[in-house]
């Protein structure tokens, strides 16, 4: 499956790094290819370079974020929070629209120092504010409340006992998403939260995994709903 | 010990009921006691009127928020949280100096219809602006992320496999608190996320919490961390 990635930072390598292994052609975007070519500062959180990343993944192709959307079947949004609307704005609606856009970017502030806060909460959601910016794209929130390793390999918290949460407006995207989840990463455990509406709960849960990765001194850990 | 617990509501009923089975001295605050034990409707959720419950729990005594507050040792804060500052304020500073609170409420605003928002979140929490209101006071956040019957008996959730979470300033209160609820309740597992700020995540784990109590039509569940 032709798979676009929305964002160059850990994120999008590690969605990308995994999608390739298991198959999927896989295009990245970013705003100006050349320019995150050209980068030798290492990432936010003492990543390498971008350009030190893709020599080691030569199948994974990089475009900007209009190449990427034409590109994709389905499209993962793995920018920073306080980008993804810009970033979805240049990917292009024409391009995204009646595809699959799986938010994965969490509306984190870290502008006022740590621990950031969320720059929309309580009464919206990013995943909201992109469902409106893009009313004909199927956007389904999901993959945000844990470590990009999580993310891709479940497996390596608890043998993969804890759960994922998915929200999103449209029934059959949220089933293909899940779909997607188990044959690309192996997530066993995923429950619906409802509408698109419920990704402000989802969100929201991001104060208490950061303070939770402080106590835990990991961010290889994840939640669990127990009955 | 002598308790005190603010709030006659489901929680206050829980959290009375258990802690005088197991031989504390409980009295409860309310507000005006004859007008909470002239009540003959059901509660919002349905629950019997207080004087319903009051008659088959006769060793819980019912005072005024400031009488209570006077009796009690520990003081537990049961209130709905919109009316947390003002019950705290009538149960009296002077009454509360020194002594640990454990804070159990959350900001649920329900009167925009379901599901509630929150009133405070994300730069601010409910127990930051009670602690804020009695500097004083040894405020303790804990206990919110679980509906009444689980919080004093968390056995009946997956065995008690499943985690607590807990957050205030000052270290010998939370110690105690730790210890306060294992005694009393069994509680096994209970993570400390850090000082007071570190409640705004677990008053922000409420929208999801809400959205799962409908996705798994029980409110008989916890999150367990996993690692």
């Amino acid at each position: 499956m032709k798979v676009a990635i929305l964002g160059t930072g850990m994120v999008g390598q590690a969605l990308a790094a995994k999608l390739s292994e298991v198959g999927q052609d896989v295009m990245i975007g970013t705003r100006n290819a050349e320019e995150t070519m050209s980068r030798t500062a290492p990432g936010m959180f003492g990543n390498p370079p971008f350009r030190v990343w893709k020599e080691q993944h030569p199948p994974v192709s990089l475009g900007t974020y209009s190449q990427a959307a034409v590109h994709g079947e389905v499209v993962l949004n793995a920018t920073s929070g306080s980008a993804s609307l810009d970033a979805l704005r240049l990917a292009g609606e024409a391009n995204l629209n009646g595809k699959i856009l799986i938010d994965i970017s969490n509306p984190l502030d870290f502008s006022k120092g740590m621990p950031p806060s969320l720059t929309v909460c309580n009464t919206d959601s990013l995943a909201e504010q992109i469902q409106r910016a893009l009313p004909q794209v199927r956007v389904v929130k999901t993959l945000n409340t844990v470590n990009a390793m999580v993310m891709v390999n479940p497996q390596l918290v608890a043998g993969g006992d804890h759960h994922l949460f998915i929200s999103g407006n449209d029934a059959g995207a949220k089933a293909k998403v899940v779909e997607l989840l188990k044959s690309w990463f192996g997530w066993q455990h995923i429950i619906d939260l409802g509408d698109i509406k419920t990704a402000r709960g989802s969100e929201m849960v991001l104060p208490m995994w950061i303070s939770l990765m402080g106590t835990l001194k990991t961010p290889m850990f994840n939640f669990k709903v127990t009955q």
